[in-house]
């Protein structure tokens, strides 16, 4: 069966870990390139992370491109400013308890974005001599079919890359993306991370004309990962197991301590291997919307919350799909029988 | 039984007639003033519709003050812009069918802001020779025992009370206030109509330390009235019943057409008169939830929208009581009751 | 001579001690009362001050009300962190000499608002039973004749009186403001300190169709008072002579060390003292301009700034005179004048 | 002599017909290429006009790149709405006057963007097969030494190079612009017109590090072009004398009636012309000033405003060299002597 296009955008994190175990592993993938932002860590540390898993799994062949620090037009450091004082304010007691360093996704990821795993020091891989964006454009042009983009964190580098290369935006298959949420905004501080981040970023694409299917927390908090797929992954004996099965292992324990107002008890989510899941299995969608969606940009509370159009107030095309269920086994099932395929 | 002391603040308005005609025939309060904003309509107008009301139920001696047509910093007309560029978008082939006055509720309520009814022409009531923040002050100082606040509209005037008569606030023993919505905000277009008009009074009002009791879109459109009720009003046989019949009869006729959107098959919300139904009985609410409430300010569709802090992110005390649900039996029962009581 | 019928509203401050005695000494104003807001210190101190000021000066008989600590809308914290964050942009190396607490004016004004004299600790006289707004409102209701406003603080005072008392606004003569500025606005950081205080109070005003004369920056730093000035206050061998010539003294050593910026060498400007000036004596003010005055709300760097329309750009109503100069030897006399006229 | 590589970004529109004149004619500049950007007329227009004037003027060679229509995050849609209610207040009686299709620059440059002249239709040159961004990309990295980029429409071109291929900034030699001004920016409604149209673009390029000099308002409104220029260019007696002679005299009899507040009479100025001339001739520049320079974003009267950093309150690098006058006599002769050049 042909291998469908793809180029992963990431900024592992160890679910964008997974995510890159799933794509490889699947089989199902023809994996173009894989480029970084950052996010859940510097840009240095996100390119790093994504090289050292790539070499793991044994997916040296794939070319990497970085990508860039800072959003489109905010500050890396701006943004994160107003995450860790959203932060204080939620935990003022447990400030002492937080990294000295002010890394954003740390609570979940560590300080390296991918604690959990020692990763040998010897990866022979190296970034490409060019930008995301210069090497997605590359994929696009010299692609005969239309290739598929899946992002999975801010969306600076696949914004650039429309406004940039308009001519190429025909060629985008789909874009599958892990980011923003069609639920009340507050029910976490305060909105999807990678919309947040960065916002024009995330306009640029919802009004890019491209097909969108959008897995947000709507759908990653649902599709949860269990102590006994860990233990499956641990048990499948190769590398690439014991290293996912350690990695999961270490983000679960994050997010049910560190991450404690979120409710998980021994269950951990895996957001961006979600967004990869949907582009080999559309199958696995149980339930989705097909909505208007815009991002708010501006204000104190909602800068950076996507906008579900759920009443047609707005009137304008239905421009992605809002995923909202999966079927949890056989998504788990896939995340194993990959990380039984790589080495 | 000692009546509870109040002032209702309103703009009506067809609900704001049945909130009226509720606070005087339940005779349960003591309706120490009425005072007006504008909203539905003009200032003019609702103060004259205001007036036409307690004078046709016989509530002539209740002193009315009249309040302002701007919001508190912003203007009326650049709101109303604002309202009316929202339903060009949503209903852009029905733009002709609107009434060429741009009225903000004249798709409920119609020009005049309580169509559907004829109000004699002699009516003898005069406002006050103040303001309406200056009669709310004279009220509130003059009383020996705290005075609930009832605001069916922008909370202009109360925010001007608060900021301009400090040492008057503990003066306040609760404020239940028809406005906000706790449900995601896209669900109409765009948000509830009274912090829509005035987000900076409504914020003064939120951080203002008062108890606050939140009748907001979420139980609102809970508590339908339907045509049972209506002919139950219009067999009263007196000059009240005769008068909310009519007038609810063209509420719900605009509720089931104009605003066909909502969904509602001969039903119609009475949105002001549960603020006053909750004061009159608390037992009436059978669902709410304590939490801490904001007004999001700036941004270009989440500007007004009232904040929930489900998830207690940003950590600050509980200041408003949000209602979910009432009991619409008995709710129902006592609007038809109150009328009954009136002349 | 009929006395002209004023209300000042003050924040002091040393320029405001000066306006105080400017006003009370002139012989030319019948002080109706004397307002408080907070600005250069708190509403506590500033109100503390004024009191001391006037007793000191033997105008025990002016009613003083007490304002707010919080603009309209923003908070006083939330405003003067983003003041301290100008200043440590400023002078990132000379943190450690600003005073611990922080106290907006501390620089200009010292920790008590009004640092460099002792007042008597055994003042009699008391704050009015009702604030600020309500005097103000009072005020004018009772006189016969239109009443000229004099605010030199944050208009947060004035902007709730026009809103919450739409019918005085007729009573009022004309307000004589020291704020704002008709200069490029990031000659200072980042602009005139009142109204970067409490913008939207400033819209209010300047939409409300009194009369506004404006001493802004743009007069206030053209004014300057030197040490002969001083030195002529000390020798008048009075009460009020000695103590404005220490407070004088002090707030020049201030401006010519602590704020060095400014450039001002052995000289300093008496802001407030401006605004009293030009209601005393119309003819002081030697180039003026009437134009059509707004302010911005919102942005980083313009929030609060004050918009002067010399391209007729907006075809808006030209509702301020705004004031460039004044005859410095005449004011500087008039000063010294006064101050002899008191105790 | 060696001649210095350059990438001219622009929209043109008469004054950047008179640049391209000026940059090919000088024979002091090798030009790469040659982008264009939506801003004086939409993006298909200045394309087109950029060829017509290329070809007319026998620069066939230089290959010709197509940018956007829209700014980066915005809209160009919402942008000229916004310029034209801006027009609309100022000269509320002459709204009839104005071409119906609402073109942004009509009212300087007609509604082909270059009214004045008809160019022949048989125009060989074809756009390059490629996006603006992508063109400079390769100018840049196919270059040995670095290359000077000379915007003169809104940035957004320049601002998308910089994020999408950041390994490339350190190829940029400077950037010559044309666009914002450091005077007070209420002069003309309401500020420059390439900050206004792209904020976002303008942040990104004040941040980023390369050197700029900046011809604005300030020296474009002093470097005027009078009768006598304009008629020694058609005394030339050569194909591109009689264009430009033509194009410049509709350009002033615009400026001169249509936008009569300028208040200029027989003077044009010729804007981008500045930024050529001073690449070609650093001496040109008679003032200037280094300074920090960032871009207002948001708020409603100073949204795109470029802010000026005098006061050094903002304790940032001076980023940009601000042109305030030039030598206007040797600029026309440059200008007169560039077009004897070309054929």
């Amino acid at each position: 069966m042909k291998k469908i296009p793809v180029i992963i955008d990431c900024d592992p994190g160890h679910d964008d870990m997974m995510a890159l175990v799933l794509a490889y592993g699947s089989q199902k993938l023809d994996i173009r390139a894989v480029t970084t932002v950052a996010g859940n860590n510097t840009i240095d540390n996100t390119t790093r992370n994504a090289l050292n898993v790539l070499h793991y799994i044994g997916a040296d062949h794939i070319p990497v491109a970085k990508g860039l620090q800072d959003p489109i037009v905010r500050s890396h450091k701006e943004v994160m400013e107003k995450l860790a004082e959203n932060r204080r304010r939620m935990y003022p007691d447990q400030g002492s308890q937080e990294p000295k360093e002010k890394i954003v996704g740390a609570s979940a990821h560590g300080i390296t974005g991918l604690d959990g795993f020692t990763f040998p020091q010897d990866n022979p891989m190296q970034v490409q001599p060019m930008s995301a964006v210069e090497m997605m454009a590359k994929v696009l042009r010299e692609s005969e079919e239309k290739v598929t983009l899946i992002p999975m964190g801010p969306l600076t580098n696949i914004g650039l890359l429309i406004r940039a290369f308009p001519d190429l935006v025909e060629k985008i298959e789909r874009i599958s993306m892990m980011g923003g949420t069609s639920e009340f905004v507050l029910t976490r501080p305060f909105m999807e991370f990678n919309t947040f981040v960065d916002p024009e970023a995330t306009k640029i694409v919802f009004e890019s004309g491209v097909p969108i299917t959008m897995f947000g927390y709507d759908v990653t908090y649902r599709v949860l990962c269990g102590k006994d797929t860990i233990e499956q992954m641990e048990h499948l004996g190769n590398k690439t197991g014991h290293m996912a099965a350690s990695l999961l292992k270490f983000f679960m324990e994050r997010h049910n301590k560190n991450l404690s107002h979120l409710g998980l008890s021994d269950t951990t989510p895996i957001h961006d291997a979600c967004a990869v899941a949907g582009v080999i299995d559309p199958t696995l969608v149980t339930q989705s919307k097909r909505l208007h969606l815009d991002v708010e940009i501006g204000g104190t509370y909602f800068d950076g919350a996507t906008i579900c159009d759920y009443a047609h107030c707005l009137n304008l095309p239905e421009n992605v799909e809002v995923v909202y269920n999966m079927d949890t086994q056989r998504f788990l099932q896939m995340l194993v029988d990959a990380a039984a395929n790589c080495q």
